[in-house]
């Protein structure tokens, strides 16, 4: 579909400049950008490739000249950035596929679905659940008995909602994501050899061996409004309450979020974070790739975690953390630094301990 | 389904107290339970919020006062941790699927299903699979070529089983696992930059760039029975001879075992566990979260890792261990305090360098 | 399938004594080995095993005197672990699948697929997509709208490729892999605590907390020929340009790769490796066991990282890395040793210390 520089700015909200009838068909790194395409170069250094592409139009940082680029068109935002946003929203061609209900889906009699609900190709849709008007849920996905998904939602290929999980509006979910697996809760008849070292840190004392016993997962996983998840992610139910995800938190793929896990309002979880069970994140959290969560514990508000954090215990709100263990930045920046001279440093006290026991021989 | 306060604790084998008789539905928290529900108050901290919910009856620990907490009946449980196996068991809603064959599944003419077997919409069942009595394949499950499956087995939705996997009895295992996937096992014509490395620790040499080339997956995997598999894990055959699970063992979501693995009985492999090819893994052995695995060598028997531990060598029998690289968990706990104190130590050197070489200089 | 040793030795290039008409049916280690077998017993330490098996032949090592082993014939390759991927080729039985296009499959009427392509029970293939000859689709897969898959392909149980994904000759993909998710990008309206601390390494300063909006990825995914994929990984689409792999890199299972990232020729990624948006990793790079790279930075061409390794920064071409944070092997061996000895380090500085003032006050 394709649009004018000047409907595209004012859907934006930005400046329009030149020759605002231009239709544009798609968006384009400066290098690789056709005569139709939207270039972004919103840096000088992005906007030095436009004379290796084609394009007649940009978008272009604030005070840029953009008649001096070559350029026959400009759109101008004051936080370019953020208006990638609107523009791939507009721009996006989608997945090719999401409408009606395709006949080779599996759909319960009990089911309830929305005004506008599409379902693909060989989804399954289960008894009493509701999926909520204008959700998309694509082909081979799955939805258990008794959930609900809201308004909005776009599920992309294979992902499986559980029985009884509860899920707001626009959720969107990448292929293969699977939110209500059984949590991971098991128990020996005897005190385990993990309870004992934990209470030690670290010495298992007598403690016998012992077969695990299974406990149920009887809790669902209440996700709020505007979460989205990525690709292979596991969300799994809660003991006997439900795990929950506040409303605006975005997960990327791979991540797993344990049994009873509470999730705040707008945190990001980068790719591959595991956080375990009945585990506590505040409100506007990010933690960084590969970020490890121990169970039972608590981090507070705006915390940052840098990639491979492993935490191991509480993190009140606002830190910025980074390394194993888990340590403000600066902090860990400074351990960094330390391990690189730490062969210095031992060389460093031997030569001291020769000169000082010298010394205190030839005292 | 309702059970009777007497009901439940005679199946537990615990204590009733109080109006035995009242029907209990389910089991909740006990700020959140309604009258028809058991809380959960095995502790005082978790009693003190009965009076927050409706709860008439509780699970309580052993010398419990229950009726100066308000509640008309008790079960006490001699190990309360313990007895929610049993009470989660008698709860569990479960999935709301799993009675006979679904139109829908592609059941090859030769695969065998025992008595009672139950298979959901959109599964496929491949040519000379067995599948055990009252085993339940679920939605869009996937049972590859002579594989096969013991009885009382439960796959959750989308679990993918490949050719000529053998699983003992009662398996169960959460969406989107897949057992049987090839191991990754290349080879280059000369020897590679990492046979190289690995021999030198670090040095490279003179190895030349080269193309990888495929060996191939013969082995199958064999699980023992009574184990469990979390969602999205993957579990690769072996390249020979078979990957092993021994009885018993537990398996989190988003674990990967690789070719030709060896896993004892009992064992629990934690969230994001990573095991690398031909390692093997004794009976009792505790993976705490994300910890990684080597190729290659051998963990013994009862240990224990904590979260985020990256395992390079063999671990003795027993031993419990924490940090990167994996050393005893006191150990790791002594080297964390370090790191917290070593920008301190760094200054400490620098002034006694001062000194001593002051010193040394007036002496 | 039976090949007798001579047949074998010929297709390998490898050289066949003794009873070379000798048939074979699989391959087993030596303990295994029944008489139809070929044992591999590539090195005296596999070779001393053979007599717990009844194999009649084996793969030995070069200068073996293969007779006295017990053996009525043998073969031997000048390097017999590569032979190890012919063998393996030969005998490979597969997964028992994959003739024909299945009745049950979801094809829409403007797939393009080449001769001989096959495709499983309840695989979706989109409008306009195009499967190269001779490509397996396999059971439950899904090929989005304009995807395309060169010949020779083969795809495991439940793989599924985006709209638009593009994908070269030979790929191989195990279960449950995904390619062509959307990438995790989102932005805040205003400069958000990420963007701060990123800026000041570790300082949030005065940031408010916002929701977060989403970037959608308008690229694809662009895979070269003879690229392979483990079970359950994640490849992001491109947000403007696509996400590229290059020819003859292999994945293993659980592998993320973000949006944008370019990863060259003939890299190995091992299983649990996440790697963030943006980044750049070289040609023959082989990055261990749940190795996590950081987003927008670059890995040079021969790189290797050991298990666990959290690369923060740019690494040059050749470097051998392990360590959180990456360091070059040997140097992270040495704070390893280090970090074993750092509680004895402390205590010689305490005790330096003391000397040291001792010393100063008698002075």
């Amino acid at each position: 579909m394709a649009y004018t520089i000047e409907q595209i700015a004012t859907a934006l909200g930005a400046k329009a400049f030149g020759a605002v009838d231009l239709e544009i068909d798609g968006l384009a790194e400066p290098a690789d950008a056709t005569a139709r395409d939207l270039a972004l170069a919103m840096k000088p250094e992005y906007a030095a490739n436009l004379s290796q592409g084609k394009a007649r139009a940009a978008m272009v940082w604030s005070d840029a000249d953009w008649q001096s680029l070559g350029l026959d068109a400009a759109i101008v935002s004051p936080r370019p950035r953020y208006a990638m946003s609107g523009l791939t929203t507009m721009m996006d061609p989608g997945q090719g596929w999401g409408d009606g209900i395709h006949p080779s889906a599996v759909i319960d009699n009990t089911a309830e679905l929305g005004p506008g609900v599409a379902v693909g190709p060989l989804a399954v849709i289960c008894a009493g659940a509701k999926v909520g008007a204008g959700t998309i849920v694509g082909p081979q996905c799955f939805v258990g008995t008794n959930a609900q998904i809201g308004t909005m939602g776009f599920l992309r290929e294979g992902v499986r909602i559980g029985a009884r999980v509860m899920i707001g509006e626009r959720f969107i979910a990448q292929p293969g994501s699977v939110v209500g697996g059984d949590g991971f809760s098991y128990v020996t008849p005897e005190k385990s050899s993990v309870e004992q070292a934990r209470q030690t840190l670290g010495d298992t004392g007598d403690t016998q061996s012992q077969s695990w016993t299974r406990i149920h997962s009887l809790g669902a996983v209440r996700i709020g409004d505007d979460v989205e998840l990525g690709s292979n992610c596991t969300i799994d139910r809660g003991t006997i309450r439900d795990t929950r995800i506040g409303n605006g938190t975005k997960i990327d793929n791979l991540v797993m979020v344990g049994h009873n896990v509470e999730i705040g309002n707008d945190s990001l979880l980068c790719g591959c974070v595991g956080i375990a069970g009945s585990t506590r994140i505040g409100n506007n959290v990010v933690l960084g790739g590969q970020t490890g969560v121990s169970d039972n514990i608590f981090i507070g508000d705006n915390v940052i975690t840098g990639g491979g954090t492993i935490v191991l215990s509480n993190i009140p709100a606002g830190r910025v953390m980074l390394g194993y263990p888990a340590m403000k930045m600066d902090s860990t920046m400074e351990v960094f630094k330390g391990l690189r001279r730490l062969k210095r440093l031992f060389t460093d006290v031997a030569e001291l301990k020769k000169t000082v026991s010298k010394n205190d021989a030839s005292d």
